[in-house]
């Protein structure tokens, strides 16, 4: 079952998009991915959003760059919670997105991570799921402690490195 | 006939679009005013696009605040022209709601006007209904006469006053 | 059983993160609320932290202003889902806040909302829990259509007003 | 007849905005092009619009960079429609220019598109023309309807690549 | 002899303006006022342009707010130096106006002063004619000292409370 | 005589203001360049303000990066017009430089051109001794009329291009 | 004997800059306070600086808002540390003095606190003193210990109120 | 003995924080370095910070980049100074490491310098140590004479190369 649905608004987003999905991966969460457009192809987006709800998915995540309409787009059409991606493209640096997607008015949230952080994204999602899940909170806490080794690591690499000069 | 369509996603914004609707019967062209959400009444909001197109509309009139979804949204459900109005709500005093309009993705345009600026969204309404209507080219002719007449009116007024000392 | 701890570094943030709570109640949702801060009362904050996910506690809450730290650090210390909360405190309109909400380093999400959005980090919360709860869904979705009815009822007063002149 | 007038401060900006030149050509507009400034050539400039306003001409598509004046100096001379460019030229990424555009006062109107987009100025123009113009009209769904496809086209690469592994 | 023009593009400026003309009055330098627009009235702004320099003036001041091309323009069309005043008029604090005076293209300067810093337009106008005026070169050391007087006993005062306790 | 003074705060500036010096030799001006520091070497540069005063300088144009404080400094230490040039270095692309330069306290007026704009400071000190100088007057007529025609020649190469196809 | 300086530029500045002195006090840190500008009185305060480090001062707070040059032209004329507090005076809501204080050159840095953080300012001042004194380390640990004690007590009183209904 | 801390977030915050170190070493001034997260490794960054406070540390210089806590994390965990270096990681050019360093909450100060400033940073803490230690406020004061002999030699250069056209 695809638990987490992966929707971007271009093909030009795949590439920091798929942070997420190796995430997922590595977490063994099933999910599916989507490339459909809250402007060009908003009638195909609303109904993969209805038809991912229907076969069980349980969060959707959404990338969108520029004026980032996707993820409010489509918080406004289910309530399965979205976690909105802010994508840097453009002059801008990601800033028009992040306001298109946090600035959300009331009554329909979107869960929003940093500009261009999808692999948090898709952390996020794991971190929901676990909540319920027990295994997957296990793999929360065992990422957690390879980050949290891999910076000691590379603190005493530092430190062996200075002490040599 | 209501060639004009004027859109906003709440009624906390009637008070800065009226300033439209005040353009558009000074030039008597005809219009319609709707309240609808982007994100809590999406579908009715797309129904009364395709109403408004079937009923001889030509133009859109959207404003919205925070991450205003409402232009573009509807810009990418009609072919008529959307002008955009974003509002000044919120702590960002609008940059939010000008950036979620105007930066729209390649093939999906809104004409955007500036932040609160409804009176200006009417003025370029009715120039462009004015291209074809000569009628209306009059009118507007006249209303940059009056502006213009008002600030030399202004400028006298100051002269005199100043010479007066 | 406090499904949502909702914390808060300041008392002067209450008035805003009161909104969060109104939607909890109005959800039946069990909740508790803290107000501990990440710079003053940091180990303070972590013991409740660590004793609301021992209780069972599900998702958090956490609203902060100006170099806003306690969600970041919170979602460092849990792996529970952090929903953050920008406020609009101090001359920069919550810009400070939000940034230092939303752009938590790759590894340790926060779930961001708008500034000053409690009423939607409750509203994420009550959505997060729903996924796994058909009595919560249930009522998210009636408060979605009360929120599509009453602006249809804005509306329709709208056009009332507007037929009478 | 030319239809359109495309018109930019300087030959810098021609790289950016003969993306509006493709899509008249595309869509079979009369346009024609002049590079003039609202500082070095204002009087230049203002018997081009006037010259061109009175051989037919019906839309006014101007870009420019940094102060960017020339859309709002045209916008006070006609009654035509004018669509703003902002230019991403300098360090300010256009946002220099697109303020200088889009926040023109009461009175005198810019619709503005996004920083860069010539290509959506000159859409925006089709979509005007087409108001009036049936062929342009049916033109412009099926624009609308090769974006689409083209989406979905690229969305069925993506999930036959990620179903092959 | 009106040594100094001031301009601005609407009487809602003038409050904000007469700052520069009562230092221009204290110094005795000869001015006029003109109240006459970019948009609105460009022609004869043009004309004043024209007539100002050629009745001998030497340097325009001229304030404007929003996309505030009123000195761009009218720099470009006198080769008199044009001191630009944004005017914080609009919500984004004059943000917009500073870009739209300060970021001229290559070729047309405009000196550029602080956000409603009307005041400092007419002092810097002033120390210009001093280049070549020793009683106005006098004047300003005398205006200098006795702003550097007004700290010394401001200060005393302050170091007179505090020893009082 | 050097009727102009050229000063920056750090070599590395030099590329950027050589662009002024380029002007001032074109029109004949008599300069002085100087690298001196408001921070590094503050005596030095009050004693070269108060000499290049003293040997009848007329004006100084003033080039810095970051927190910018090279041209205040130097404005608050005569009363010579100061031509502050924001400079484009570090992460904030001149923003920090130009609010630095532009925001002067009421007193002591700093004339801000574009950020970099180091040609346009040189173009403006020009206009500015004009006012007294026909022979620059002159010159600056010339040098407007050159770039005037230089985009008429990019305009009639473009026009030739396009009707060649 | 003085420990701390107090300075600012503009007596509209002491209303903030109290905040400081009631810290100063409450620890009972020798302080001497100062009114002088880097523009209007630069020479004064230079004096300033020079005479409070003689008379054995050991750190320098440094208030001033818009174009806030006064802790970087003081850092750059002592060796001792100086500590920067940006204003929020002007329409730039202290961006400008930030920018304009902490964005300082290599080789002078100023120590920055938050805009208006007056407070602050003092207490990183104590630190700094408490350093070398472990009667001022047992204040500062003191007042956090009250600090912390405060917010348990707010904390209380909120759950008090809460559990009362 | 090491008298500072040198700290940061990850070990691609290095290559910056490397220009701190460099002066340490030229000053002669005994610190540490460590690399630990406020987010990843919470409990090792405080127990680091509580074990260099007691070896008899007296200052953190801490650099963190996006929602940069670890500088305020460190400053609410100690009494210490704690100076903040904002790394200009990611998009937003690093305003988002300084809001999220300088705009601490009344209490809990960090003494912040400018974006990617860690010479600076390392400088400062130097002049902090100085105002105890005669030596280092000689070397101090020996650096700053380079610095302004640097500036003078590459002026003198400058001069020399336009002498010789």
């Amino acid at each position: 079952m695809n638990l987490i649905g992966v929707i971007m608004g271009s093909d030009s987003d795949y590439k920091v998009m798929e942070d997420a999905l190796k995430i997922l991966r590595q977490f063994e969460v099933g999910f599916e991915v989507k490339i459909s457009s809250a402007h060009r192809t908003l009638e195909r987006t609303l109904d993969w959003v209805k038809a991912f709800e229907n076969q069980g998915g349980k969060l959707i995540i959404a990338g969108a760059g520029l004026a980032a309409h996707l993820p409010g787009v489509i918080a406004g059409s289910t309530t399965l919670p979205v976690i909105g991606v802010p994508m840097n493209s453009g002059p801008l640096n990601g800033v028009d997105a992040l306001y298109a997607i946090v600035q959300m008015p009331p009554g329909i949230p979107v869960a929003t991570v940093g500009i261009g952080a999808a692999r948090n994204a898709a952390l996020l999602a794991v971190q929901i799921l676990a909540t319920e899940n027990s295994v997957l909170r296990t793999k929360i806490k065992d990422y957690r402690a390879k980050m949290a080794a891999d910076i000691a690591a590379k603190d005493e690499a530092l430190q062996k490195k200075l002490s040599e000069g």
